[in-house]
């Protein structure tokens, strides 16, 4: 029995806290941990960095961009979602999403650089463009990451410049639905959305966005100048998937089978964000990390009994842990399995333990926790850090690696 | 009495714990403060985030590469050095330097990389290739680099791999000089060579590189293949102190008088690695932190009783605290001011003790020393990630920042 990981990424990334690295919470690697050293007590498996670029499940076959070919019995896939713009793709220069450390890198840059550009410009036209910073999509990543603005500008930055407030920042979240936090019970959603208001969001609730462009949004008709957009109402399927050949729905995920196998395809499976997993309601599951991470688990007990003893797969069931978000300081939501709902300060403690128990690694948990209290105590953020290549002043950024252009040359 | 602070960072770096970010021990923002933050409790200090394009010490006035211009009665000039090839300046994209936040991660990326490219590599020659790292330079910016990375191999990625053994990695130190740790007494020099060599890293004295090019390095006429090349060898000025139309001396440096001000030039001080500033004996003070943080602070203090009260300016005096340089867990050498010399386990400890205390930041003194004692206890790192922009793999980085241009284009 041996298993090979390939990925496009020498890290996993815990997404559920990369609007934290976005706000300069915490520090990219305190969200990542290598693969290679979670993967470290298993001789049997070996980790490969690359990207796969063609599956040939006739052949039951795999081809990594880099060259390398893999045969494989059994192929598991999980390659989670990317952002989508439901067909606007041109948005993506624009608004970026967040799905990667490079996003999160990205939007940190950019929300520094606003209030830096503030500071130095004489328009005030101009200096209120930059200072308006608009999210699109209500839902957790959006709540989570106007809530997290919100506190940064009227806390942490808040004394730090002498020409602007940042306190008067303008932050909007924009959301085509009626409500906010539509996944949740909508007490829940009302609750979240007094919170955002008292932390002086401007929620737009049944807006749309028409079009965003170099120098704002369009919602509805209205041209709306703003510093910085950050797309956070769609993700779509990993495009892996369409490699198998069979039909995917809307999202472009690929329908499993209880047993979490591809139909048609033996030996094929998919996981997590990328798998339309339907419930006992014919419902596909959400797509979360507890989904994905119990999915996993199974598969990968099951897949041992299987090949080892003949056992024939049983078929997955998803155990709800409850559904969480947080809007800020002493704010969050709480939705047990039995949709029981807490609020306030209760639901705050207990996203805090969920997020830092599902963090891997103990090193991080005791960083993030380290920067949360000091954070609780002082407003202060650690990771205000814009690099040169960021700022658009003076890039003496290294060429790229001569290495990888020597190897394609080689290859 | 008011203040600007211009910079092209919006952090202030702490420099001698660089080399702990490109070998992946500890993260980018834990190194670094945001200038504002530090400057927050002087209400008459503005910061700004900006490049200074030229100095007119005839209109005593600077211009900004974003369009503004300052007027000024007392200029203080601290601009530090950068990464100097002697005249070899086509070798920077083969072999960064270790000067800011983007040449860390840029080293660190390479080296991570160049252990995920053996693991795949067929190819036994380039494989071996890819595993020959050279410093250049056996200061102590290559001695710790060296040392860092040897540790790195021989413990942190030793059980990570399957196709290789990154303790079979050869480390090359490259020093032109007859010995390393030049600016140290000679047996801490001949302490650190025989600690490097237990550590495995191979150390080649006397030795000069001639080129250096994508595939590797060419000493004393023989070329060496090597998968990662990091230029420790020399600094040079920054280009700032030139606007000021004085001679600077062959390292670039602005020869200043005891005062710190520029001869011929009144009201225009030097400080720090750009300045040339000649002790009693003649010698020019070395480019250390400890020299720049007295000239930092004795000179604001000399300047507002000098603007205050009139007090003519007294002359700058330089008390040294003492040098060291560490090669590896329980190895360093200290050397105090009175030339006495401290080796292993004391001098570790002294070393630890004065960076954590230098750093800037309760926060950041707390983090480090977390990740120290975990490190410390386990040989794990906790920064090792590869970004998608820097794998070579797929970069869907988001475009550069609209705003920018946007910005450049009113302009």
């Amino acid at each position: 029995l041996a298993a090979t990981v390939v990925d496009r990424q020498n890290h996993h990334l815990f997404q559920p806290l990369l609007y934290q690295v976005a706000t300069a919470a915490l520090s990219a690697p305190d969200i990542a941990s290598p693969i290679r050293s979670i993967l470290r007590p298993y001789p049997s498996v070996t980790v490969l960095l690359g990207e796969v670029e063609e599956i040939d499940t006739g052949a039951r076959r795999v081809r990594c961009a880099h060259g390398k070919v893999l045969d494989y019995d059994i192929l598991v896939l999980a390659p989670g979602t990317r952002t989508g713009y439901f067909g606007n793709e041109d948005w993506a220069p624009f608004a970026p999403g967040l799905k990667s450390l490079e996003d999160a890198r990205a939007i940190r840059s950019r929300l520094l650089l606003a209030f830096e550009r503030a500071e130095r410009e004489p328009d005030a036209e101009l200096r209120r463009r930059l200072l308006t910073l608009a999210v699109i999509g209500g839902g957790p990543t959006g709540v989570e990451m106007a809530g997290s603005i919100a506190e940064l500008t009227r806390h942490t930055l808040a004394r730090d410049f002498r020409n602007i407030s940042p306190e008067e920042t303008l932050i909007l979240l924009i959301e085509a639905a009626p409500r906010i936090l539509g996944g949740f019970d909508e007490e829940l959603g009302g609750y979240a959305l007094e919170r955002l208001k008292r932390l002086g969001v401007t929620v737009m609730l049944g807006q749309k966005v028409e079009e965003i462009d170099a120098r704002g949004l369009t919602v509805d008709g209205r041209h709306i100048p703003a510093g910085l957009v950050i797309f956070a109402a769609g993700v779509t399927s990993s495009r892996l998937g369409e490699q198998l050949g069979v039909e995917t729905d809307s999202a472009g995920r690929v329908p499993v089978l209880p047993t979490l196998e591809v139909e048609g395809l033996p030996g094929v499976f998919v996981l997590g964000d990328a798998a339309a997993f339907r419930d006992a309601d014919g419902e596909p599951l959400p797509g979360l990390a507890q989904v994905a991470k119990q999915q996993g688990i199974h598969l990968g007990r099951a897949l041992v009994e299987h090949i080892r003893e003949g056992t024939p797969l049983p078929p997955f069931t998803y155990r709800s842990r409850g559904n969480t978000a947080i809007i800020g300081r002493h704010a969050a939501v709480y939705e047990t399995p039995k949709r029981r709902k807490v609020t306030g300060w209760p639901a705050w403690a207990l996203w805090a333990l969920v997020h830092v128990h599902l963090l891997v690694g103990f090193q991080n948990r005791l960083l993030v926790t380290t920067q949360w209290l000091w954070r609780y105590l002082t407003y202060e953020r650690g990771a205000r850090v814009v690099t040169g290549d960021e700022t658009g002043i003076a890039p003496p950024r290294p060429a790229s690696d001569p290495a990888v252009a020597e190897e394609q040359r080689i290859a």
